[in-house]
């Protein structure tokens, strides 16, 4: 199944997609969602598909962003947040905080959660996951060196592009994660090349705290990360997932 | 005013506590809340008195504490997350995650936003301020050193005690912050001797990102942490808002 959120005359709804026509869902997307018989019509708005109680994020999950970074690979995931408020919609624009800094994009899978869980294991983690979305990580790289933490440098309104679908049936082990630069490849890697998978960090998370429906847990990028202008168009691209388009300014 | 949230029968609501009794509110707590003419009746329990969009914190911000935890002052507020997953309500119980790593306490006075707020002044800070609360930034020392981001040791379940009251109409300049170890005081210290005061840090934070009502921004710990161990009790006290007490597993 392929979901969205959509705005339309001031409300907010789900809807799926079906052969191309948005359907809008009524009740629960994580238990219950009820399809309508007919189409959205109109004009309408997509947002960023999820609001999560939380958006948690692997850093350094690549060895091959490691290598650019100049990062140690460490024995276990290095997790860091990004605040729900630096969310943006599919489309939307990344407005750079401080344009005197390098600030980079980097294309991410995120997982949806989909039911509550703690203390699970990696191979039950497929059953809390709902689906998957396209995620750019968008950091400001002077003030992540500079602060240590890296809050301020990911947290910026804006610096969460995220969408435009929630694909769910879909297994995250090898799909390619790109992100394409005013219509030019950038990073090019695959899933399987992360040092950890999916289904380990949603269990290494929920073995620290509580995941509920709706949280978001961005996997970490591949090499080939670099910096945005503005005028600039970058879109990140998943496999099965979909293309996340955004502006820059 | 004194403002709790309670739950009683299933039901949470918030309640204003008036000559030791409580009275349900009706309406938006920050907007326009409507008090109860009749005291809540029978038994309840006190609730971590918000639930935040977001939890940033700030390190770092005593030069007591740096002193004592051999970190650098940084020229500007060092910001860290906790997530929301990691509230514990008033009394109740924080559950260590690895016994075996040394586990603090952090005394901490925080805020609790009111209005929606985007690139304000220190100096108009104040209005968009509900209340203050008390927190207890739980940090397990190993971990926060191990990471380097510290979302881990900062973010297990129950390690973010809060409450048990959001205060309203009171001045953060001077007030007296306090921990108390199994009825001996540990940590006390005074709010005039944070490095980035109340305001500006409000002020800083929504230079970064939009901060909603309810949002909570915990502004740092004194002098005087130590460990927990399994069988304290931990109280944190704030001279006008409250005493927050929890015990330890």
């Amino acid at each position: 199944m392929t979901y969205a959120r959509l705005k339309q005359n001031g409300g907010i709804f789900y809807a799926e997609l079906k052969d191309g026509a948005y359907y809008s869902l009524s009740g629960d997307l994580f238990k219950n969602p009820q399809v309508a018989e007919s189409q959205v019509q109109g004009a309408f708005e997509l947002l960023a598909p999820v609001t999560p109680s939380k958006i948690i994020a692997l850093g350094v999950n690549y060895s091959s962003h490691a290598a650019e970074m100049g990062e140690q690979i460490k024995p276990e995931p290095l997790l860091f947040m990004k605040p729900p408020s630096a969310l943006l919609n599919p489309g939307g624009q990344i407005v750079i905080a401080h344009p005197e800094n390098r600030t980079d994009y980097e294309a991410e899978l995120a997982v949806v959660i989909g039911k509550e869980c703690k203390n699970i294991c990696a191979e039950d983690a497929d059953e809390y996951i709902f689906g998957y979305t396209c995620a750019n990580d968008v950091s400001d790289r002077v003030l992540q060196k500079h602060d240590g933490q890296w809050i301020r440098a990911k947290g910026f309104d804006t610096y969460c592009p995220m969408g435009p679908h929630i694909v769910t049936g879909l297994s995250p082990a090898a799909l390619r994660v790109q992100s394409v630069l005013n219509g030019e490849v950038r990073q090019n890697s695959t899933t399987d090349k992360m040092i950890t998978g999916v289904f380990a960090a949603v269990a290494f998370i929920s073995n620290i705290m509580t995941l509920l429906p709706g949280d978001v847990i961005m996997t970490g990028t591949p090499e080939g990360i670099g910096p945005l202008q503005s005028g600039d168009e970058i879109e990140i691209r998943i496999e099965g997932v979909g293309s996340l388009i955004n502006s820059v300014k």
